[in-house]
């Protein structure tokens, strides 16, 4: 344990000065506004990056993987993210310092509710040096709402260490964080079955596994029962043809040269997808 | 008067470097960007805060009570809102000092369309000391379209409000401002009935009503007519159940622990909710 | 050439420090944060304003049209803009810069895909200078993803030009851009026709006519087989009647007080609308 604190005093030392934020809130209520306003009153010097506030009401594993995908390609940052059914609750209010990477070499801050949320953000951005259970009071907003942690406990908690202050004054070092199950992927011979991980905007279905679970001399294979060509982008292939790629976020994804992978095979988040070769 | 014009002076000393903007202006076009690339050219120091600009189009009474909800929650900040039908009518463009407050004591500054919008953000903000007609034509664009005053007209006053202009060179001080009407409340014994405010993105139903119109003791009541417990957060009731809490705005609202009270209701603003206990 | 090699030199020496970002990438995923993330890597200093994420996936007209309309409301800048079906195969990615205007002497650069979409916003921003392909593969990232040149290609340069690089540095002069077609207008005796190129929000039908085509003593006239009075703004008319406007970018537009042009006339971009006087 004393690595770890050692570890999470050398990141405060950082002082980063950008704070990305990432919740289920909505864009078309003041929710988001409300902790923007909040960070800007206690750490005027932070640069917001809004990753997004999107998230389906409550889906954990769809924020926890945004984030992770999204947050190495950030300035060392505080990453303060709020998808939180349970708000209110016993559920802790949780900060984690990660371990260094090549890029991000005095490591980063997460700052959320103990769900799970935060642990593949942490993950990508170089592993958990140290968790922190947010019980110093004195951080929060002077009255915290039963429902809006997002303004009252997390927001100035991030704006504060993104200022400077240091994480272990910010409550009690803790070993036991919630985590999320793993999601599905298993190998047979000639099958790769995935768990559909998440869909973006273009209908690109990315998958739990990554490419390296495929051999490369599958280039003909099917998805579903549709088949597909293994190419390096959308254009590679016909419009409307189906095809395998490796996304941008180094995942195995399935996608449709103009059109919607997602609509063609009806996959949703959470779905098992099944490659023949 | 001379009492209101000492204290918009004193505002105006502030010189407060943030603008809150909300908007009916939607997200997909390039109205936002222009508003905001107004005020870059005109207060490059100033930070923007986007408070929502999904209002539905034209509805007023939607961003009153967005804004006056999350404006207490920013810094002194000049707060932009233009949701405009009367837009290049006579309607009056307009800006307003508040008094200050506990946590804002200079008190803020709001700008944009005489409908009644401005309002209710100006009594949650320490109330109107001044109200100004926007009646100085050089501090508005060269060339004023007859369709879009927030690029024209009222980002470019928010601009030089926030950059220390004094608001009584803007224009003439009026105090006859239009005003929304009050939202439906009454009390009978045993009863409340009260108007949806608004609807957030997770269904809680928000009323005009504040916990004090409900006695402490009614625990066991019902809204229209399903039973309903009286909880602090979501989580405290069984997930699907019908709650009834205090917000994070400080008042009444309907909502259900992992569910949407609006749907399993059908209430949208306007409506009006009785509550029996 | 030389000529614009110099205006080019000129334009660099303005180091804007604004980023305009356009794209079709969504608010859901975290595309737009990733791109964000790397400018602020970068660029520290540069003040990043979003034009719009919510292109319809592909619709480079869409796009080029929100941004050439937008563009002369911002500060001098780098226009970034990314609607890239031909991600990763042959197409070029370009960066442009424009003359100067009375608004912004010193030019503005652009940067983005060669697929037509930078050139409406080039010419309002006062005309193409300097083009180059940027083959200067030492600006990108180390790694370039297949499918994500937002974030590995376009952003990085965007952020290096902001921060004052020159843009001869970025690679080859060429001058075979791609470009769109021109929207259709015809005008005959006693009618015009012209193609929607817009819809927005409110549902107002922009043209690619501009006002100057049609007589200004056609006061009443018909769009489609409606009538439609010329007025300057919406409450000019009864609400639910058919308008005809000059828009706040100056093309014709046909709205309905209150209510939506685009619903009551089933039009949607690329459709001609005949308007008879």
């Amino acid at each position: 344990m004393n690595t770890q604190s050692r570890m999470a005093s050398d990141t405060i030392l950082m002082t980063p000065s950008t704070i990305s934020f990432t919740t289920d809130y909505g864009l078309s209520d003041g929710f988001v506004a409300a902790c923007h306003g909040t960070i800007a009153r206690l750490a005027p010097q932070a640069r917001i990056i809004d990753v997004t506030h999107l998230i389906p009401p409550g889906d954990i594993r769809r924020a926890a993987a945004v984030l992770a995908q999204t947050a190495p390609a950030l300035p060392p940052a505080v990453h303060l993210a709020v998808v939180d059914p349970g708000v209110g609750t016993s559920r802790r209010p949780i900060a984690i310092a990660t371990h260094g990477t090549a890029s991000h070499p005095g490591g980063s801050l997460l700052v959320g509710p103990d769900n799970g949320l935060l642990i593949p953000a942490a993950e990508s951005l170089g592993g958990i040096a140290t968790a922190v259970h947010l019980t110093n009071r004195e951080w929060f907003a002077a009255e915290v709402s039963a429902t809006f942690h997002g303004r009252d406990v997390f927001a100035p908690v991030a704006a504060r260490l993104s200022a400077g202050a240091s994480l272990l004054a910010a409550g009690e070092v803790i070993d036991d964080l919630v985590r999320l199950p793993h999601p599905f992927v298993e190998q047979t011979p000639r099958r790769l079955i995935a768990e559909v991980l998440t869909v973006d905007r273009f209908g690109n279905v990315q998958l739990a596994a990554t490419p390296d679970l495929l051999p490369s001399t599958a280039l003909a294979l099917t998805v579903e029962t549709v088949e597909a060509a293994r190419t390096n982008t959308f254009g590679d292939a016909p419009a409307g043809a189906l095809i395998l790629l490796t996304d941008s976020a180094g995942q195995l994804a399935v996608a449709v040269n103009g059109g919607s992978a997602a609509a063609l095979l009806s996959l949703t988040p959470g779905d098992r997808v099944t490659i023949a070769y």
